[in-house]
């Protein structure tokens, strides 16, 4: 079944995007997430106003991976991706606006540090920005008096969450995503799937579920005792409840990763090692839904938080936008509980020691 | 409630022990065995008789560390300590005879490689040896053209399951083990405690529960990624269902720590980076049982298997010996399920994300 | 003074290259060759015949990064440069005819896997090639029981000895490549310069020197452990008189490296860990020559072997190309033995402690 | 020849030493050296006061393992062990005064949070102290919060330069130290010879040449990568001139390791994984000078200032003890330079490429 239809292909060409390059996200309370963000994960202050927050990765060079902003209904704002000249903009709002999709432009930008930029809501009904203009801070890759032992050197990806992953798909490779992996059955029916512009795994991903909601932003470090010490250091202060999932290995993408929840509930993982993926017929990868180390190389459950759980976003004007429900089969009701079933080895039946086979 | 009683403390000297040496296990199938600990694990390969295998980890420079032996039922043959001396393991013998316990003297020794030794029934019912004489063979350290990413270095600890913890900590406290931490509740039960000889913190570890039984052995690696590249090889093996528990930094012993089940269930732990406990005066660390960071410092749940599963462990007549239920309250039932409760702030209700709260 | 001279912009467009896809290289002993880069290195072999070699590393999915064919003269054969579309290697050869360099077209590949290509003797006399079409093989990210603890996961980059950094590099600047980094002094001569395609530091680099050579190829590890393994692994076969240079940590690209040597003196680093540089505005880095952190960031003295030495590189015939000798200061000159000088804080005059302060 | 002669075997029971403990440095600026140890090395201050800085690693319990104390003359003040019982300082009084060595007592200690203690001129002319009672502080094993990257959490051993190694081996054997590893040539000249109590390879150990000095303190981390940070981020504050030697591995002990030297040119080795030594009959490992692996696994060269320079050592005034020189080889001598020769095959003249070949 299909919820969207099929989005159109506009004639105007596809703005040639970058990269992931930030997110706005409206927190409840700036205090406790500057605790979390600055303190706890350590990631570099670029500016900080009364009520917000501009924060970037040691490697990044343009101002800010993130911004929080406090406001009323935690959300998300902007997924903002950097396109590769200005006239890239232009074409950005004409791809929209062909596409009958509400588009602002401001050309002294959205948010400190960028330039003139364009907001749309897009045809799944995120808030998606696209700029090129923007300013120049210091590298801090050679900081390493700066950076502790957990620490976040780049934007990795955003994860949408969407309950039509076919359409949304067709709609993120038009705009000009290579598609890298996905997760589907027998009956192909899409999970999930992963898209890229710059060469790793994915830029953004679909995670089928009731939606528009943003999963998850992913900042990488350089190795996985990195992320080990995240989790230790979350352990000393006893905040280990904001362990959500992992550390573990993730079958799609084969990155190291682990999942945290913010003091909003957003979650943010934290990924490393994927694989080079920008030749133009890089193969993608089809992981079965049953197979249980799709998601978790070793054979961990999923919380089932992790599938229920997002974050809402919001429109051009700040208000959260409403959810359409997904109504193919949903991967949590698949794989876990009485109904679902996974496997180690295809056709064998045993069940292994794990907390999601005794629980 | 005291199922055991006291254990008196012998007038005889207690022998010197060194170090855990050694485990003898029976499995029901050698060829199995021998793919898991040789070709997964890759323990190195002392000796290979028809019926068992003497294997070694790569510092070591005794014969072997674990003997494999095929038979019909898979258990515990033996806990093997080696003793400073000779005349430690006439001080073994006299001290067990004292206790009332069947002992059993070999000159030529019970398993290859060994020499002069005494084995025990211990007053828990664990057989228990002691030796001192044994081959010595090639340290392996240096040849890291032999070992591989997860390369086991050293046989750390053995773990035993025992109903009275209290009554049975006496008794390895009169065997001259420091008590390095224990965990307890409110109402003084303890629920394990952990002792040491050598300068790690244990050499063997009670863990409350019907026994005897044997709950683990545990090999270390030099790091982390040594263990994490277990995980990883066993995804890539399809055998991810070998992996029980972790990986995860345990709160007690400060290490970093995977469980693995082998082909028979024997539970087998994957170790590293805990602390020196060398001196007498070590401070003894208690930990509360509802304290969820305990076991995993991140607050992940302790699978129920771990709690329940454990090997049987055989008489010197090599039959099985049978089991004495624990009256005390259980780890398992205090801590998960409808009546248990932990926390990862005392006093604080929150309940966090993990799978164990929404399972 | 400038050896080379400007070379012209073609009016014909630039083929779009993707990034360095592998290299071609004769070696003397095809057996002693396949010990190192095979057995010691653990490179996966794709295919083998009586006289040639095709290696590739983990995370690839075309044929071969590496191709080692016997023969008499030590030498590089081919600089291969994957292009985005079959018509680039069109542009290409239309590009380079144009440039007056000589070109040689095989519709069927000049190597196993590889379909139609172009050989050109660029203006700088290196062999470079160009191809898009080649056979899709397993990429075995995943498989962690085939990977060693010093597993090579990508090919990184290429690096070439030429006379005459400056005009080399606006070459490769006019063939679409970004300058992310380079060494100068205050007299502004240039001593080195790097060059990307993909997402990295440097598909490729030039290094100041007689020329035209090959200064060194470079796989990728996903950590630094996997680099002290290499070095630790030939310590154990009694090679480690194969480590030219390293471990150690780069100051240009901030990337963990270790220099090696084949059996007939082929650099090969292994490389791990630079940043993101795929935005066009991605800021360049100039390095001081005199910083002795500018090629080690922990001060360590740059071996002089690793400035003099480099491969011959032939021409389409398969002969050696003569050598052009650098006019400009050579790096090892100004830091190096009496005339040189270098700083680890500029204007301080202290010396340190290692071994180039001594010696 | 013999420098000293043999030193006599007290009848008096030698004290049963646990481990080397802490070590007194006199530094000539406090606040530089507080900027090295603290604010660079990461160290815990246990106590500070307008000349003495106390400061212990993250997994010690006892009040320090390190005295820094303002004075005129840098030198070591002491070398502390602690032994098992209070009763084993009267055992370490009465057996250095058999040996006729001055001795100081002071049940009071000789620093903060030390008790009862004997200070003595051992027959080599070091001040060795001996203490049981001392202050418990807090293990900060699990502080990760406060562990940097780098963190050192065990002091590890002493080295002590001295020109008699057979002689002074022969008094620290007497002593109850276990030979772990030595280093001699093929007319049985000893050059170096390491000494364990505790269970690891050593407590100290003696470096042949002009004495007695100190030649180094080590403290270890848990991982390798703990210490490549500790050299990037002397990269950052542009200090990597304290790098002395390395990072590399060790032939000897098998550890990772790196040299530091402090403001005052103390040296400094950060230390880890070297492999447990604990039994009586532990192998004693013998290394041949001329063997390029013994001290630098990758077969690197010993920078010369490592085998000259060292720091004096006070006697129980406070006055520098005056050096005996060695008369015997001296490892410098025999490996470096003109004279010297070293193998990475033995038997074979292959020289390679590193910096000590080519300079």
């Amino acid at each position: 079944m299909n919820e969207l239809g099929p989005i159109p292909t506009p004639e105007a060409p596809a703005p040639n995007i970058l990269r992931c390059a930030y997110m706005e996200i409206v927190v409840s309370d700036l205090a406790a997430s500057r605790a979390f963000y600055v303190d706890t994960l350590g990631l570099v202050v670029t500016k900080e106003t009364d009520d917000a927050l501009y924060l970037r990765t040691f490697d990044e060079f343009i101002h800010h991976n993130l911004v929080l902003r406090e406001g009323p209904v935690p959300a998300i704002a902007a997924f903002a991706y950097r396109v590769r000249s200005p006239e890239d903009v232009d074409k950005a709002e004409a791809y929209y606006r062909e596409l009958g999709c509400k588009t602002l432009r401001k050309a002294e930008g959205f948010v400190d540090g960028i330039g003139d930029a364009v907001r749309v809501e897009d045809p799944l009904g995120f808030p998606y920005e696209f700029f090129y203009e923007c300013d120049h801070v210091e590298r801090m890759c050679w900081d390493y008096d700066k950076q502790g032992p957990g620490a976040l050197v780049r934007l990795d990806h955003f994860n949408q969450v969407f309950p039509d992953v076919v359409n949304g798909s067709k709609y993120l490779e038009d705009l000009g995503f290579r598609r890298t992996e996905d997760i589907k059955d027998d009956e192909d029916v899409t999970y999930a799937a992963w898209f890229a512009r710059k060469h790793t795994v994915h830029d953004t991903a679909l995670t089928g579920g009731d939606g528009p909601r943003m999963h998850h932003i992913a900042f990488a470090t350089h190795e996985k005792h990195n992320i080990l010490y995240i989790c230790d250091k979350l352990g000393a202060l006893r905040q280990s409840d904001a362990i959500e999932r992992g550390p573990g290995r993730h079958g799609v993408s084969n990155a190291f990763y682990l999942y945290l929840r913010d003091p909003d509930g957003h979650r943010v993982e934290i990924y490393t090692q994927d694989y080079y993926t920008g030749d133009p017929d890089n193969p993608t990868i089809t992981w079965d839904v049953h197979d249980n180390q799709r998601r978790d190389w070793w054979g961990h459950l999923v919380v089932p938080s992790w599938y229920r759980d997002a974050s809402l976003v919001l429109d051009l004007e700040g208000n959260p936008q409403p959810l359409v429900a997904r109504h193919e089969p949903k991967e949590l009701d698949v794989t876990i509980g009485a109904d679902g079933f996974s496997y180690t080895r295809k056709g064998d039946t045993d069940k292994g020691f794990k907390v999601g086979m005794q629980l």
